[in-house]
C-alpha cells in the first residue's frame, strides 16, 4: 500500500498549487530566529528512531536512474528541507526527491515500501506543528515540481457547475475516501493532484477596520454585522492590541485606528457595489451610534484594502521576530474565545515575553501565540497541558486548522475519544502497514516497537 | 465492531430529524402503485441470501427484555417497513426494533454481531435505490423514535459560531472519520445523533418561475443569473414540459407560465428585500430583453412561493402515478445534462411511457425518470447499462445524491476506479467483519461466499 493518491484521473486538476504556495508575507528563505542553528528534533524532544532501513548508496543510485537531475543529496542543498520555516524543528534527512508525475511518486513509494525506508512528504514546508519536515533521516518527497495546472475549466471560471468527473459537485457512489486523505498530513498517502472550485471573483469588495473597547463589543459587533451584512459578509477577523504593537514594532506598519484594546477587520464581497456600500454604511452607522465601535476606516480600492489586510495577515511574521514562538490554534465557543488569552497571560506572568490572541472570529478560531527570547522547556510545561485541558473543558478543538503534526500528536485525546484514535490507528496500519509514511506524526505512537 | 456511531458525545445534537422526515408531498402511507403486491426483491433480482443466522424465539425475547413495547413482530405491522415508498423492492423481515438511545443501538448491534444476525438500519424509509428496506430477513433497526432534539443552541440560531465541541466549524485533529460514515448507507455503522448548522432565516425570499424555448437558453439564463444575482441566488432548478404535463395531469396543479419546452425556477434569499428585488428585476429585464426567457412570474409572498415550488417538488410524486418508475440520479457537465434525456427518449421510443428530465442545474444534477405501466426486465435492459456507459463517457457520476443502495451497487465501477472499490471493501471488512450491517447494499458482492 502506501500508495500515491489521486482523487480522479484525467480531469481538471490544479496540481499542488496551494501546498507549494508560500505563506503571505513570509518568504521561505527569511531567517526567523536569526542565524542560530536549530536544535535537532530528536535532541529537544523525547523521541526514538523507529527501525526503518538506513539509506544506502544503492538507493540513491536507483532514484537517480528514476528521476535524473531531481535527486538532491548535498548536505547544504538538503538543509532547508530539514528545517521548518518557524525554525523550531530539525531533521537529518540526507535525500530530497522531486518527482514530477503521479507515476514517479508511485514508484518512489513502492520502492521505499519494499526497502522499509521512511518517507516525509513535503509541500511548501509551511507547516506550524512540525509535520512537514523529517524527525530523523526520512527521505523527503518534495512536491515542489508538481506545480502544473493540468486544466482550467471556464465553466468553473464563471462559477457555474463543473464539467469534469473529478470536479463534480455531487457524487454519492460508495464511501468518501477522498475526505480520509485530506488532513491526514501525509501519513496515509501522497496527494499528487487536486481539483479546486474557484468561486467567481466578486464585483465589489469592501474592508472596514474598526476599534472596539472590549471583547464583548467585538462579539456584539459580530452579531450585528451578521444580521446587517448577511450574504455579503466574507470575513470577520479580530486581533488584540498586543498584536498591533508587534506589527508596528517589527514591521513598521501603522494602524489607521487610534488606541483600542481590540481591532476588527470586516470584509464584504458581493455582486453590486451600490447595494454593498449601502449595507456597509447602514451597519457602520448603527455600530457607531450604539457605541459598539469607537473608531474605524473603510477601504474600497484594492491598494488600501491590501494595506488593511496586512495588519492582520502579517501578525504571524511579526511574531517570529520576537524569538521563539509557542503557537496554538484553538477552536472554542466564541463567547469564551478570548478568556483563554487572559487566563494564559495571568498564568505565565513575566515568564513569557508576550501572550497574544487573534483569529477568525466567525469560525470560532483563536490563534494563541506566546513568545519568549528562546525555547524553554519549563515555559512549555507551564503552557502544556494547561492549554489543552482548558480547551477540552470548553469542548474545543486543540487544532482548528494546523493539524497535529509532530508537536501535538500526543494531545489528540483532548479532542478525540479513545475509540476514534484506535480506529485511526487501524486505518493507518491498513493503508501503510510498515508505517513508512511521515512517521512520528499525527497519531500517537502505537505501543513501542522501536529499537534505538 | 459494527458499532453505533455518534459524532460526538454530550453536545448540540438534533437527532435523526432529517432521516425521519417524510419526503415533501409524499406521505409514507400513500400507495404509489395502487394496491398491487410488490414482488419480493429476491424473486425479481438475482440475489442469494448470505449465510447469516435465522431469527429465533430467543432473539425476540432478548430484544423484548431490552426495549419492552418497542419490538414489532406481527406480519401486518412489519409489512410497511419491508417495502420502499416507491413500491419497487420488498424484503421479508420478521422483526422491527425501535431503539431510543445510542446505548440501545449499541446493545442491539453487539447482540446481532455475536449471533451473526443481519441488520437493516432504516430512517424515514424514503430511499430511492432500495437501500432502506431489507432484501431478505434482515432485522430492521428503525430510528423512528430517535427524534428528540437534544439541544438547540441559540448561537446557532442567529447563525454565529457554534458553542459546542460537536458543532465546531473547524477541527483538524486526526483523520476525518465522520465523513467516512456519512453516505455509507448504514453499511459501516448506525448514526444515532447528528449536529446540524441551521443557517439564519433569510429576511427576503423571492421566486421566479420562467419559460425557456430551449435547453441552451436554460443554460444561458443560468450564466446570466449567476452574474446578476450573485450571492443571493439560492436555487436554480429546471424541468422539461413532460414534467409539467405530469404534475398537471396527476396532481391537478396549473402552470402559471404558458407552453414552453423548459421551465426554470429561480430562488433568491437575502438580507435586504429592496436590494434583492432590484437585483431580480434587473436580471428579469435583461433575460426578457435578450430573449432568453419568453414568459415568467415572480412571487414574494410565502404562499405563492410555495405554489411555485410545488410545481418542481411534486414531480417525484406525480411520476409514481404513472406505474413503475425507473429512477436515475446523475451528475454531468451542465452543457451535456439534457442530451442524456434526448438520447434515452430516442433509444426507448414507444417502449417507455414517458422519459422526463428535471433537476438541480446549479449542481449539475439531472433526475432522469422513465415510466412504464409496470416493471419490465427487458425495458430495464434497454436502459442499463446504457445510462451508466453514457454517464461514464462524460465523466459523470451514476449517483449524485441517492446513493447506490441495493439497485446500483454493481454499477459502482462506472464512477469509481477498481482500487477505490477494493479499499472500500477493506474498510467494510475492518468495521463490520461479519458483514451484518445492511448486507447486499452499496458495495458489489465480494467473491461469492454464500450458501443458498
Amino acid at each position: 500500500m502506501a500508495a500515491a493518491v489521486v482523487w480522479r484521473r484525467g480531469a481538471a486538476w490544479l496540481r499542488s498549487c496551494r501546498a507549494n504556495r508560500e505563506l503571505p508575507g513570509v518568504p521561505r528563505a527569511r531567517g526567523c530566529a536569526g542565524s542560530r542553528e536549530v536544535v535537532p528534533t530528536c535532541e529537544r524532544y523525547a523521541v526514538r528512531r523507529l527501525p526503518f532501513a538506513r539509506l544506502a548508496d544503492g538507493d540513491v543510485a536507483f532514484f537517480e536512474r528514476l528521476m535524473p537531475g531531481r535527486v538532491i543529496t548535498g548536505e547544504e542543498e538538503v538543509k532547508p528541507f530539514n528545517v521548518d520555516w518557524l525554525k523550531s524543528v530539525r531533521g537529518c534527512s540526507q535525500l530530497v526527491l522531486k518527482p514530477q508525475t503521479t507515476a514517479e511518486v508511485s514508484q518512489i513509494l513502492r520502492y521505499c515500501h519494499e526497502r522499509n525506508l521512511a518517507v516525509n512528504p513535503q509541500g511548501g514546508n509551511t507547516g506550524l506543528v512540525g509535520g512537514s519536515v523529517p524527525v530523523f533521516d526520512e527521505i523527503i518527497l518534495s512536491t515542489a515540481l508538481m506545480n502544473q495546472i493540468i486544466s482550467f475549466d471556464k465553466v468553473l471560471a464563471d462559477g457555474s457547475a463543473l464539467d469534469c468527473l473529478t470536479s463534480l459537485r455531487k457524487d454519492n457512489t460508495g464511501y468518501d475516501l477522498k475526505q480520509l486523505f485530506i488532513g491526514s498530513e501525509g501519513t496515509l498517502g501522497v496527494i499528487t493532484a487536486v481539483s479546486i472550485l474557484c468561486p467567481q471573483r466578486p464585483k465589489a469588495v469592501n474592508v472596514a477596520f474598526l476599534g472596539c473597547q472590549s471583547f464583548a463589543k467585538v462579539l456584539e459587533t459580530f452579531t450585528t454585522c451578521r444580521a446587517m451584512l448577511g450574504e455579503i459578509l466574507s470575513a470577520y477577523e479580530f486581533m488584540d492590541e498586543k498584536c498591533m504593537e508587534l506589527v508596528e514594532t517589527h514591521l513598521k506598519l501603522s494602524s489607521p485606528v487610534a488606541d483600542s484594546p481590540f481591532y476588527v477587520l470586516i470584509e464584504t464581497s458581493g455582486s453590486n457595489s451600490t447595494h454593498d456600500e449601502e449595507k456597509l454604511h447602514n451597519f457602520l452607522e448603527q455600530a457607531m451610534a450604539s457605541g459598539l465601535v469607537t473608531d474605524g476606516t473603510v477601504a474600497t480600492d484594492e491598494k488600501k484594502i491590501k494595506v488593511l489586510w496586512s495588519l492582520r495577515e502579517r501578525i504571524t511574521e511579526a511574531l517570529t521576530h520576537e524569538g521563539y514562538v509557542y503557537k496554538y490554534d484553538i477552536s472554542l465557543p466564541v463567547g469564551k474565545l478570548y478568556d483563554l488569552v487572559t487566563d494564559m497571560r495571568a498564568r505565565l506572568g513575566q515568564s513569557a515575553k508576550n501572550v497574544v490572541g487573534y483569529g477568525h472570529l466567525g469560525d470560532g478560531n483563536l490563534h494563541l501565540n506566546i513568545t519568549a527570547e528562546s525555547y524553554s522547556h519549563s515555559l512549555l510545561e507551564a503552557i502544556e497541558p494547561f492549554v489543552y485541558e482548558w480547551t477540552a473543558r470548553c469542548s474545543g478543538s486543540i487544532s482548528a486548522e494546523h493539524g497535529l503534526g509532530f508537536k501535538k500528536r500526543h494531545f489528540i485525546h483532548y479532542s478525540k475519544p479513545h475509540e476514534a484514535v484506535l480506529l485511526m490507528q487501524q486505518f493507518k496500519a491498513m493503508l501503510d502497514p510498515k508505517g513508512i509514511l511521515n512517521p512520528y506524526k499525527t497519531l500517537p505512537s502505537a505501543p513501542d516497537r522501536s529499537t534505538c
